[in-house]
């Protein structure tokens, strides 16, 4: 049976992970941005890993090493950042290819340390070796205040749903580079997540908190599971960039979709009781109020005018 | 220019790593097994990663994925037992074809499982995505008495230099698979690291300690460059099994030349005061002595009965 068949990415992670580990050090394995490891008094260790694939993930025809390098780190402090914590340490495993030049290499790790530095991260080791594609993983440790920790499963009924910044533009970048149309493709090309501040303010007013990795349908999905509650999130209200607009009105794509299942914006959703609005947007105000969690036996759905849809996930790499 | 030009895989790594972090919890970071972080009062935190790739760590036409599985993490537990350490949490990204089949990856994470048990590791996430061959990495965390950290420079002059087991069966059993002949290819196909209770009765004694990922050339010449000290290696006492000798009888190769540049055989070679020796033996027995440390400016060299030969590196994926 194949991956696509059991029902992709997200069906195969539940099929041979573990949710329980016998580690009661362990606070939260998969299921996350970042597994939650107990640490000292105060804090959690928290690690992530994510893997990037040459023509699946950054396509050298128009991404350089430089760009992919910064794409890897920004990917994997944004999931430190959605769980309220702060980046620390990279380990970095390249495979390349025989004939790779150093000069490709020496741009690629350029790239990710500038991206390393803007956040405080540094690089600590890693693996090289060679295939016959380009892969590069990262794998990042950071920590967190026991009390800012913010997980998917926080949510309560009732939060307004929020996203920071504009949604859709990676995607958007993306397919107008697949079609060889001209537009913005700054977002897809040089996606930048948020400050650690930024994400740190937001965790001192929110519930539930997780990065834009895979679309805004898939990350709801992933808060109202963890949660075991519903959702409605309104489509008229998802912040758009106007070059995001444009980009839509030239590949016939409706925008919002881009935001909804294209992933990659690096962005933050997060769930908040409404009566924290206002402090928060006294600290942190570039964000905007999305959706709403309900009980779990009202579903996940997307209210567009005056049609209620049924949400769909986002972007599967087995679809 | 190519990284064949520039010296390969370990001039790759000079050129494009820090060794400098300006962090003073950074007590090691590249050049060695592992990376060491200042984590509690009495211990450290260490981290390894590293990344196989289809059709250079493994050929599925002669392995199965569940021993691709526990190749994965017997290679990374091997790095933190080299340090003196305990493995404790692993961290799985797996680059899968989009046709690859569930039994398949079922059949993987069997293999990294069994193997996580026998070492107590628990596997907490990771990151599953697609490209056009497959790629796997383990990032694994563990933790390390602070007087148990055995680094690959704190070789001492006059030290014997040991190893443990027998060494080349890997290379062999790869070498008789790629031939077509028969012999004994187990040690290729399921290599098993030592235990963590070997590893720390070593430690116990040692000075220095490292893996042989990549032969015991290339080890004695990583610990003899990180403890600034030169090395003899007496060719005729390398231990080797009696199936690696037929390996070697078979192909018409040196079976001793599987040991020194071969590599995977995930045994432990450790330098010691003569006068720890015998305390060691009562701990644990299964090493053999190998050479010796010496100054620096005597360099680096192999003793093979009357000759003496300058040392050549181990396998480079990029020679």
């Amino acid at each position: 049976m194949r991956i696509s068949e059991i029902g992709g990415e997200f069906a195969l992670i539940r099929r041979i992970t573990d949710k329980e580990f016998g580690d009661s050090a362990v606070i939260k394995g998969v299921g996350d941005d970042c597994a939650v490891i107990d640490h000292t008094k105060d804090r959690y260790l928290l690690v992530t890993t994510d893997m990037m694939v040459e023509n699946d993930h950054f396509n050298l025809e128009w991404q350089s090493p430089f760009q992919v390098g910064m794409k890897l780190t920004e990917a994997n402090v944004s999931d430190i950042l959605a769980m309220g914590g702060t980046p620390k340490y990279a380990f970095v495993s390249l495979s390349l290819k025989k004939e790779t030049e150093v000069d490709f290499v020496e741009a690629l790790y350029r790239g990710l340390k500038t991206s390393a530095e803007r956040h405080g991260v540094v690089i600590l080791g890693g693996d090289t070796t060679h295939g016959s594609e380009y892969t590069l993983n990262m794998a990042l440790l950071g920590e967190v205040d026991k009390s800012m920790l913010r997980l998917r499963s926080m949510a309560q009924p009732d939060d307004l749903i929020c996203v920071t910044g504009t949604l859709g533009g990676s995607d958007a970048g993306l397919k107008l580079l697949r079609s060889g149309k001209p537009g913005s493709t700054s977002k897809h090309l040089e996606p930048r997540c948020r400050s650690e501040n930024e994400a740190r303010a937001i965790a001192e007013y929110a519930h539930a908190m997780i990065d834009v990795s895979d679309g805004l349908a898939s990350e709801v999905s992933h808060i109202c599971e963890e949660s075991c509650l519903g959702a409605e999130v309104y489509y008229e209200k998802i912040p758009i960039s106007e070059s995001t607009i444009e980009a839509g009105r030239r590949l016939s794509i409706e925008p919002q979709d881009f935001a909804l299942y294209g992933g990659e914006d690096f962005e933050l959703v997060f769930t908040i009781p409404e009566a924290n609005l206002g402090s928060l947007r006294k600290r942190f105000s570039d964000f905007t109020v999305v959706g709403k969690m309900l009980p779990e036996k009202q579903g996940i759905y997307l209210l567009k005018g005056k049609e209620r849809l049924r949400m769909m996930r986002g972007y599967d790499h087995f679809a």
